[in-house]
């Protein structure tokens, strides 16, 4: 592991958004474009950005030994930023044939079960972590299993990278098979234990994560609100309003509740550091609810499409002021790429009539994904003082792509011509913590 | 370029349906797997099919010099069948933000104007003759322009490989940019030429191709029809029911006409060489017009998500006993891969509720696309004396695909897998007319 007190300068084409912003009319006027810049790190941060014929003195006062890396041809955005993934599936990406409730009880079940095994977690989360690196994403909010064995295992793969990820057991005390099962009293205990070794180490940071209101009894998701109070700090993370018949499931189980999201807010699961995977089919209420409680949405298109749940409405987290992020939601997603995630989300956008420019796209993808996680401060684009990981974009990986590529009328057109047609191939490399944690080999 | 008088000789794991089938049920009957198979193609054509074991006498039997390929770890298809693309938008795939008619105006248009000159109809035929290839598309229903240049262009470089190809000169005399317009006569005349040059002569196959209603007058859609009377044996080829404002457009160009499909039915455009893309909206009596005239559907997943056109009912063409095959309709379509196309045809079905099994699936991509085009008696599968063209597919392209190819619990897992995250890194070699028309690169 190679130490992060030292320098790291690189030179290139560099693309990112300077701010949050409100609405996405906005985000065109904050987004920076640098065609000749340099970027230098110092233990792991940002410590200088601008244009490389300003940054001369910046490198003469760098140790003698440090290399510029340079990019001429390539294009450098932030890292991707994943708001919902689940690393044990991995291995099932493409189960066939069945919407959500079916596929968990006939596919995603029997896989988890194997991540009681921790060397066999180990292996999963060392090839999940690698995926990630290979297509470009930094930081993932990240599904484990019941298992804290799976925790450990997530968390060990990514620290030998420094990688920032959110990761947490799965609460489960119902609705599943026994030995996908804790009760209220362990799945406390458990998380507790693994908040106290991991929260706050390194980058590493934890998510409090009931799978679903339908596999939590009430009694458990109080404990998860328990362990939230006592732990604001860290986050709560899980699935809502992905398929009408989960949502008629969940109003048949709570029906005390006002609702699918009015369980998580009852018991306190609501909230700045708290993301809600899918929320496709949100009531009016619910959309209110996110918004006053500023509550987070993992929009996962990918998945939403795969297993047929319905067509996100991406522009209403913009008229009700709602946090969203791109999720990649593997395994029921059909790809870890970000790239591809967002050639189907401008895909179910315009399925809806609405566009999805590539500036929105790319806000998205590491910006907008960095609010959403709360982590705004610390990721998602170039400030100085942010962490340094960022992802070297080759825009010409196929025949198909330079042809298109040579026919761009500007950045933000070459960029929307990346997000259509890109996939891994276009990762060249990934830098965390400003560090090189991956390199695609020449092929 | 090979002669085809020679043999080829193929070992390998071979799979394909023997038979069209009336019903989706009854494919599964039909799949022929052959772990250890043997090929043998004699002048461009399957001369022998089965085990390998089986098939030592007719080896022996040709002559010493030929060599019998291996794949012993592949999976080997019949090649796959584009029933709709355009050859001049290869270029502008992944143009930004519009519908079906503003797309066209902005981007479409404006691109297709190149192709009056021969040297460039050139130069992207035959970069579009090798994306075919290294997509494993062994034959494809295309689109040229208004242009006669841009249909010698596309023959020319299909004949390199002696693909079968369908094609055929644009007819467009209004609503189009002046440059790209021809008239009632001149399309006539012009593709009449056309059609004597080049339908039939080797496996070139021509289709009379008005762009879509709209932009035909009465009278050029009155002279296609009588050309389709003196050529009963070519193609027509045209766009249907893409859009609902290209369809009230429509219904107001022609209010004589009992909607959309009965513009073209009335002017003898329906028939068993017809092919309608598209044809997301059709109406009750339009799907029983296509089922009385045998004319076929061409699906095109890609192209109706990224234009926002709709869902297309899949299962409605075996309840309608409509024929249907697939098409990538390059460029509002984001790929030349059926793999792809195949992923994103599943996930349009998964949101209407129905299921697109793999082997479904692989129906569509080949013996269904086959029949489709009217070609079932010469594509689609490996019946003896079919024309031999495959492809050979390597299931384990990526890290991911290998991860989940070795938990496949049967070859129809197996091919799901492919389809969900399969692109043109597992086409490892595609085969034309018995000979090697691509191989992949090793990486």
């Amino acid at each position: 592991m190679s130490s992060v007190v030292a320098s790291t300068a690189i030179r290139g084409r560099f693309l990112d958004i300077q701010n949050t912003v409100a609405q996405a009319r906005e985000i065109h006027d904050q987004v920076r474009y640098v065609e000749d810049g340099l970027l230098i790190t110092q233990a792991g941060k940002i410590q200088w950005f601008g244009r490389w014929e300003d940054g001369q003195q910046q490198l003469r006062q760098l140790e003698s030994s440090i290399q510029v890396e340079h990019y001429p041809d390539q294009l450098i955005v932030p890292g991707f930023i994943d708001t919902h993934i689940h690393f044990p599936q991995t291995e099932m990406v493409g189960a066939y044939g069945e919407q959500l409730l079916e596929w968990l009880n006939t596919y995603t079940f029997p896989t988890e079960i194997q991540f009681q095994d921790k060397a066999y977690a180990d292996q999963i989360a060392h090839f999940f972590v690698n995926e990630l690196l290979k297509n470009g994403t930094t930081t993932a909010l990240v599904f484990c299993t019941v298992h804290k064995e799976s925790v450990d295992a997530l968390f060990e793969a990514a620290e030998q990278y420094q990688m920032r990820l959110i990761a947490g057991k799965v609460l489960m005390d119902r609705h599943a098979p026994e030995a996908l099962t804790d009760t209220a009293e362990n799945a406390y205990t458990d998380s507790k234990e693994l908040i106290e070794k991991w929260h706050g180490k390194g980058r590493n940071l934890y998510a409090i994560t009931p799978r679903f209101a339908p596999t939590s009894t009430p009694e458990q998701l109080k404990r998860a609100g328990q362990l939230k109070t006592e732990y604001p700090d860290v986050y709560i993370h899980t699935h809502l309003s992905e398929n009408t018949n989960e949502i008629a499931w969940v109003k048949e189980l709570f029906p005390e509740q006002n609702g699918y999201l009015d369980v998580y807010h009852h018991y306190g699961l609501t909230g700045n550091k708290s993301v809600f995977a899918h929320c496709v089919h949100l009531e009016e209420h619910e959309w209110d609810c996110m918004h006053q409680t500023n509550s987070a949405i993992a929009f996962c298109p990918t998945s939403n499409l795969f297993l047929g749940s319905g067509l996100f409405p991406l522009k209403k987290t913009w008229d009700k002021q709602v946090k969203v992020g791109l999720g990649t939601d593997i395994g029921a997603g059909t790809s870890f790429n970000q790239l591809q995630t967002l050639n189907e989300a401008y895909k179910v956008q315009q399925l809806q009539g609405d566009k999805l420019s590539a500036f929105e796209s790319l806000y998205h993808a590491t910006l907008g994904g960095a609010k959403a996680l709360a982590l705004e401060d610390k990721l998602g684009n170039f400030n100085i003082g942010k962490e340094a990981d960022f992802v070297v974009l080759n825009l010409n990986a196929t025949a198909l792509q330079t042809l298109r590529q040579q026919r761009a009328k500007n950045i933000e057109d070459a960029l929307f011509a990346l997000f259509t047609m890109g996939d891994d191939r276009n990762i060249e490399a990934t830098y965390i913590y400003g560090q090189k944690a991956y390199q695609q080999s020449a092929s």
